[in-house]
């Protein structure tokens, strides 16, 4: 919990207190990941999870992990809002291609590499190709 | 939509209206994607989104977008389902480290590759090294 979050949790009810009009208590699962000058984050893991699976999530898992599911649930949640139909799965596309772009590119480069090593005779030891 | 989950689905109601005990229409918005055959596909997004957001998300998006849609969202749900913390985010945090080792290693291996080259003298313009 950043210090700054708190701070503003103790003046005024959290982000999701706030969007769901309900009072914001000591024990509210949600004051320390949403702090109020943050209303897009919770407005937007609610748009696309609900409140009430965002609680359940929380829940499940360590009080030492939330926050880090609180963030990649709201790093899914805009990437739902941005792109409808694959959400943070077209950068999970994206990525692979660009893997498999490299490898590929690492495998060609190994190869010109072996070849300069064949014609200085020898040397290959020296400069064996990288893996990839 | 296959075929064979077109079929199922003239013959009983789909996974998602079987999971919400309510009668599958010929309108009904989840049949097409979710065939009686595959019960899970509908329970994991129910589970972390709720029909009613994955509904309004098929709503949102065309005809010929929402099995793509429907399938990231598959994805999406299986995925915090086995990692409550990171979900689906956790790939992306392998691929990007994964984009970073190739990119250093490519780069590594131009150097390499130049170095040759400089040796073999003056036919630097044949293998003038790969971009990453």
């Amino acid at each position: 919990m950043s210090s700054s979050s708190y701070s503003n949790y103790t003046n005024s009810p959290c982000a999701a207190c706030k969007f769901l009009r309900r009072k914001c208590t000591s024990e509210c699962v949600f004051a320390p990941y949403f702090p109020p000058d943050e209303p897009l984050k919770f407005a937007n893991v609610h748009r696309i999870f609900g409140a009430s699976n965002v609680s359940k999530i929380l829940h499940e898992v360590a009080p030492h992990q939330r926050e880090d599911a609180v963030n990649s649930l709201a790093y899914e949640a805009e990437a739902r809002l941005k792109d409808p139909v694959y959400g943070c799965v077209g950068a999970i596309s994206v990525l692979q291609r660009e893997v498999l772009r490299l490898q590929r590119e690492l495998e060609e480069t190994n190869a010109d590499l072996m070849r300069y090593a064949s014609c200085l005779g020898g040397e290959t030891s020296a400069y064996g190709g990288r893996r990839g």
